[in-house]
């Protein structure tokens, strides 16, 4: 399991793995893949500079990177207070209702109530970037396509490739053009912003699309060897992973109270997904709970735009997440989530990936012309 | 490329090519495929018999097989007139005024206005399954699921073995519970009835939910070799393809007027397509045109249940293909439509597929652990 993108960024496998822990994400970069820190939860930079403190002396000298989530339209900007403003109190009424409808209880007192909020704002995401920069990291990527130009130059000058996220073949040209080195091609079955083009037919048309102008990564339903193998013949240079680092010893490291969030991933089945704006603004793939139900009843109101849709639900993800609830959970996966039998360490996680990959190609080999 | 399903199909390559025109389905089997004629077009049994005399004497001994469309749970049954009635004159009215709002004309005189509809109803697709089993046919398979256990025993008492869409694991183990022999794990990419897990994630489900009890094809999003080479990664036996088949020589041999449906798939995207009702009653993909965009906006009705939406929009489907006008076609097509560029004789299709089959294999080599 090795292609020409583990030489441009020191890896061993082609495996991405994105995740909000920096946890989960140094097992990856030490295991033989990218770790790649998703930093949208943190609100403040110095925050994230003590975590990749961390990372830097964790990951055993291994590449690492990290993923933003800076909007190539920059969405609606300004002081938290300011956005509050802006949310329809007939928006705050639903929120406060289908809470209490599901049973979820208030926050403990004295709960820091402005968690992972500000990561969405462009401002937010700049300092991000300023603050990775100043780290050894292998590749910043950002969540939705391609970030500002001038973005890119800053990554550029310090010697850091830049990926993107695409959903259409177009947008991947377009990433390109801006400079962006690495496409990530972002099928329907993805968890998180997604568009409705799936894997087997999204991946060849942007790789194609592209040429050899930058190496594209499949991202969207891969979470087994035999699924990296497929996107490898589709023509990815590698995998973007992120749903299934959710279901890991380590993520729970970082991540506390996330034992509901894994019980619920463990639950369901692959048809146990939703795109829905509910999360974001943007259409994102979410578990199926009682949460993103209420959302689809009659009479719930339309998701606002980014980044007002994220301040109107942002304190109920701090409440669902703490009732510790399966059924209640807030948490964009991917449909692979039908495939999650257990909470497994890093490692062999990984170390599956590599072993099922070859098999795979043995497999293959029986089919050649005789 | 081949695999075990070769031998005991009897074919060269483990491509199966659905198709209504018995033009493409011979060519797809001459070639070394599988043509699998579509019989829902037809409404009475003895046309199906005489279009099935012309591929025993054309297909040069080569293995075909016939594709039906048998809901495991029975719908509405009656003759034309009576289900006419349960029509709502709403949604009549909706049909006639979108029909003269898109600009598309009435019929000719004396065109039969019964084409295409009574092939839906189960009493009318026993009657094909007991005309195919008097021709040497290799497969039947059924397009919505399991048909009724009586019909598999009577294929199995001719030797002929059956295959069964399936859109999820559940459905898939079940098939296979009722006899099904080859089970078509049938991707949300897909054209036509098609579910809501996509192939990456829906093929490995179902290869490991039926285990060794039945090889899977893999349908949904498979337009060339290298999509092959993903869906035999992912664990199929072989590939189960139909949109690709719109776009050949031989289509228009059988489908007298298809210049326009042609015309409208090359210049479709992969983005170009919508899953809706408003074919048969049950989801399935269409091209997205003035036509299913229509039933979008608001005010215009709910589908009906199947047979009843069939019945509903069948003089529409008439009039729309007479049309002559890509902007109005109505057809079932996946989202690989976005690849096709040009109209090719099937020969050609199925020479393209298996040369880029074998590339991929060769580039997939140099992934190896070296």
């Amino acid at each position: 399991m090795r292609t020409a993108l583990c030489d441009t960024l020191g890896i061993e496998y082609p495996l991405v793995g994105f995740t909000p822990s920096e946890h989960v994400a140094a097992a990856i970069s030490k295991a033989g893949g990218l770790g790649v820190l998703g930093c949208v939860r943190f609100n403040d930079a110095a925050e994230l500079d003590s975590v990749l403190d961390w990372m830097d002396a964790n990951t055993g000298g291994r590449p690492y990177g990290v993923d933003i989530v800076m909007p190539s339209t920059i969405p609606t900007e300004g002081s938290s207070t300011d956005l509050t403003e802006m949310i329809p109190p007939e928006h705050r009424a639903f929120v406060d209702r289908t809470l209490a409808d599901l049973g979820v209880p208030d926050l403990p007192d004295g709960t820091d109530e402005r968690a992972g909020v500000l990561g969405w704002l462009h401002s937010v995401a700049r300092a991000h970037v300023e603050v990775a920069l100043r780290h050894p990291i292998a590749l910043i990527a950002n969540a939705l396509g391609s970030p500002p130009v001038d973005v890119i130059e800053q990554a550029h000058d310090a010697g850091v490739p830049v990926a993107a996220l695409a959903g259409k073949a177009e947008h991947a040209a377009r990433h390109v053009d801006n400079g962006v080195d690495l496409v990530v091609a972002q099928g329907y079955e993805a968890g998180g912003h997604t568009g409705e083009i799936a894997s087997m037919v999204l991946l060849p048309e942007i790789v194609d699309a592209v040429g050899e102008r930058a190496p594209v990564l499949a991202a969207g339903g891969i979470g087994s060897g035999r699924q990296v193998a497929a996107a490898l013949a589709l023509g990815a240079s590698g995998a973007w992973t992120g749903s299934v680092w959710l279901a890991t010893q380590e993520y729970r490291q970082t991540m506390a109270g996330s034992e509901a969030m894994q019980q619920a991933l463990l639950d369901a089945g692959s048809a146990d997904t939703r795109r829905t704006r509910i999360y974001t603004g943007k259409p994102a793939r979410l578990l199926k709970t009682r949460w993103t139900e209420a959302w689809s009843e009659p009479g719930a109101p339309e998701p606002l735009p980014m980044p007002l849709q994220n301040l109107l639900v942002s304190h109920a993800h701090q409440r669902l997440h703490a009732a510790q609830d399966p059924s209640v959970v807030s948490m964009p996966v991917g449909q692979i989530v039908g495939r999650m039998r257990s909470v497994r360490p890093v490692a062999e996680v990984v170390a599956e990936f590599v072993r099922e990959y070859e098999e795979t190609l043995v497999r293959l080999d029986k089919t050649r012309k005789s």
